[in-house]
């Protein structure tokens, strides 16, 4: 008996073993398929980003011809090396990171160089031991300063990295000027090779393939715009949706992921930092389209602003779908049309700004405000038509709406309500009492803590009863509050169009905007890509 | 006369020019004072940084030494730049980040220096001209395969200096050793003066005077659920103000720094990328704590974004006082204490979870609750006692709200309502009429667009005349809501005190909170830094 329970014993460690074994097997085999599968997603997400690496290959390639090139490494000899660092250091995904990159280095190293020939003239006549005393004071000097330096928000902006090029280039210099005499040589020969280096960047950047912030920048202005459109077209459909489904808060929140409401806001709520990166690299690109004048970058950021400001509103309408307290179904129903148009026009609206934006011409505003104007309008009549909607009543009570509505007329209504309130108050006190009792009992649980939570929120927000209308009444609030924000949105993308000099629409033809213009497939998600060092 | 004119008009011209020029005088005389000010500035709002300046000189000092001192120069010799530069590139404001980078350089270092003496060691035998072709290639596969695998997000966040660096060692070690035959001897050196200015970073920043990461992450947590406290207190105070000031929204919008609701809920919003940048850094940071367990920064992260999630709300609530229809301030006098009773729990609740973050002690859950659900309660009671509120109304008829309250058991409300509701649409068409005849006059005028706009928000939505408590209804419908969002914050950090192993409170002892507990003098912000080549 023993030995058997033994035998059964070890078998199974045995199967176990080799279960796990196998599994190890498989993992180990599956692998090179996972990492194949992350190098395609990668390439395949933008292919650009293929051609980039390319192009940084070759660059370093083209660079250490300057060393394995017999004829070549006569003429520089081991300073090429400086070109190869410049290359991997400065060539950028966009040809507006490289140039910011490019030029801070340049002015880095040019105020450096003229600031420790200063230093090395003041010393030169001085004795050895003077001398490196005086180098140790001003390296400290000049270190503290710059490094205070780079704490001001301007130049932390800007010039992060030519102050930490300018720093590092000083350091170098004054301190082999010590024991290397014919320091200007040495500068003479580094400051050609950086420039053979910054010049084959210039050229990979900006003439072969070239990937533009600025085009970045637009692609993601008019992605955001469409997003918050889908956004909240997939909100106001699945407030109105016919079917009731129970899906709790938690659930809802895992899967937040591939929420397409959630989905379409985010990449709005995010943009800040992306936003203000590609419009400063965006600002160093040289004008590489047919117009010559100062093109508007920050007005892409200040219609960036006001679009998060949309998305808030957005994000709230969001949280009514969420929230714990739902207005019916059926009292929903009775709003779904005047509604339903509101959140169309609004979609349409930012479709229209977005494909305005996309093709670069004025968009047409008055058009879209009378669609607006006349759902907004239908909308106020709607709620107007309901007035017994927003007295506090119980869930059965507001079921039957139109019922109550009718015969409303005959009864006094203050009365009922008052009692009904009541009672619903007796409610609460005892789900209170009764959630107290628990509490006490659970105190010393700390394991308890987290299942108590959510029953807690629960009773104190649904057993309230609040009137089921309340949330109905933030929910059309929040869709007036959105088309007031969406003046704001058109105001800044019509001050974008005259900055930016869009195309007149012709006066005699109206844009149509129908709402099946709005893409169903989904369009590639634009990838901005800020440099290394962007957001210093 | 004309003389005159002449001797007049040149008089005028002189006098201006010398205004211009005094102007000038002036301003140029007051620059050191506004520069002087600048600086006086940043190191006034963060004493911090002058003592990482000074860190800075110094390390560079000590580093400079092994060149200046002849003794350690015959040890070292040339190499010894090396050190300075590392210096330069690796310390950085916290410790975290300094590791961070540090062990980046280190490994990326290390793996360039194995696989470039591989493939030295491949090549070696080859003839000369072979040699230089299987070194440009594998220069040209390497520089590519490195910068795609930059593009991978994982990498990205964690090691992207790092492959930098091995991609700037390895080219600088295949390539010079094309040339240099002792590239073992150089690495050797080179090795050995890097170890060196590591080190000088490792100590500068980890034991003199070390500013953590971790820490900053910790009291940008606390400021941000005071920022939102402060936030939401101003919010309702400027709600339910006595006094009717009618502020129009762009000179609020302009204003928009010095709001303190704006500010309050600003520092949330925009914490993303230093949340995550902050945890990143802090969890390479040594415990520095006398726990020493793994300290959960991510969940700091978590936090984070449910902060932001609550604070969504917080801009809604805003959006409700900004907004083009407004509830009369009798109406709101109606609520003013039921509502003012939850916000009050509301902030006080989020001082109470700063408070416990900040001395890293649990918080007490359920004295918090249980405040919470009695002013809910209220705000319950309050709303079904005025069931007259929410029916459709003109401004003269809500404005007395009590007397007619009072009244409205005597009479039929719907048919009045609806007379009203009546003779308001009229007004509305008639709005809408005039509106569209300007904007046919005005059509083709390109610059009236401007002034055109707000005049149309405002024909919209004001004379829509919505029924006027739509507005309060979504103002109490966002305070549930936040309350709603407040369970989850307490959650997440409930979750933090238990991962944290947080101080328990003592079970005897009631935490009492108030609301004066709120500090009224403006505690410094916080101001974390994040490394310059961080967000990368």
């Amino acid at each position: 008996m023993e030995m058997d329970k033994n035998q059964v014993c070890s078998e199974e460690k045995h199967s176990l073993k080799n279960m796990v074994s196998r599994l190890f097997v498989e993992k180990l085999r599956s692998l090179p398929g996972r990492v194949w599968r992350q190098i395609w997603k990668v390439g395949h997400d933008d292919p650009r980003r293929v051609m980039h690496s390319l192009k940084v290959g070759l660059s370093l390639t083209l660079v250490s011809l300057l060393y394995l090139t017999e004829s070549l490494y006569k003429g520089i000899g081991q300073d090429a090396i400086w070109a190869v660092m410049t290359v991997v250091v400065v060539l950028e995904f966009t040809a507006g990171a490289t140039l910011c990159k490019g030029l801070n280095r340049g002015l880095g190293t040019l105020c450096a160089g003229s600031l420790a020939f200063l230093i090395e003239y003041i010393a030169h006549e001085s004795g050895h031991v003077f001398r490196a005393i005086f180098i140790g004071i001003a390296v400290f000097l000049i270190g503290a300063a710059a490094t205070y330096l780079r704490f001001f928000p301007y130049v932390k902006k800007n010039y992060d990295y030519g102050v930490v090029i300018f720093l590092l280039t000083f350091n170098l210099i004054t301190v082999s000027s010590y024991r290397v005499h014919n320091v200007q040589h040495i500068a003479h020969d580094r400051f050609y090779t950086i420039a053979i280096g910054c010049g084959v960047c210039l050229i990979m950047s900006l003439l072969i393939l070239p990937n533009w912030s600025g085009e970045d920048l637009h692609n993601l202005t008019v992605c955001k715009l469409e997003g918050l459109a889908r956004s909240i077209e997939a909100c106001i459909n699945e407030y109105f949706r016919d079917s009731e489904i129970n899906e709790d808060r938690s659930s809802s929140s895992s899967s937040e992921e591939e929420d397409p409401i959630y989905k379409g806001y985010k990449v709005v709520l995010d943009s800040k930092s992306t936003d203000e990166t590609l419009a400063l690299h965006a600002s160093w690109e040289p004008r590489h389209s047919r117009h010559c004048y100062r093109y508007p970058w920050q007005q892409y950021v200040k219609l960036g602003d006001t679009l998060r400001h949309f998305a808030y509103a957005a994000v709230a309408l969001h949280g009514c779908l969420q929230s714990e307290i739902q207005t019916p179904r059926t009292v929903r129903a009775l709003f779904k049309k005047p509604c339903v148009r509101v959140a169309e026009e609004v979609v349409s609206v930012l479709m229209e700004l977005a494909d305005s934006i996309r093709k670069q011409r004025h968009c047409s505003p008055g058009l879209l405000s009378d669609n607006l104007h006349e759902a907004l309008q239908d909308l106020n009549n709607a709620i107007k038509s309901q007035p017994r909607l927003f007295l506090g009543s119980n869930r059965s009570q507001t079921t039957n709406m139109l019922a109550v509505a009718a015969a409303a007329a005959n009864q006094k209504p203050t009365k009922g309500s008052n009692q009904t309130s009541l009672s619903s108050y007796k409610t609460d006190t005892s789900a209170l009492l009764e959630w107290r009792t628990k509490r006490v009992a659970n105190q010393s649980k700390e394991s308890d803590r987290k299942s108590l939570r959510p029953q807690l929120s629960k009773i104190a927000l649904t057993s309230l009863e609040f009137s089921e209308a309340l949330p109905f009444a933030a929910f059309s609030s929040l869709l007036l509050e959105m088309v007031v924000r969406l003046e704001l949105v058109i105001e800044q993308v019509e001050e974008l169009g005259r900055m930016a000099n869009f195309k007149e629409l012709k006066p005699g033809v109206e844009v149509v905007v129908t709402c099946d213009a709005m893409p169903t497939k989904k369009t590639r998600e634009v990838q901005p890509h800020l440099g290394s060092h962007d957001i210093e």
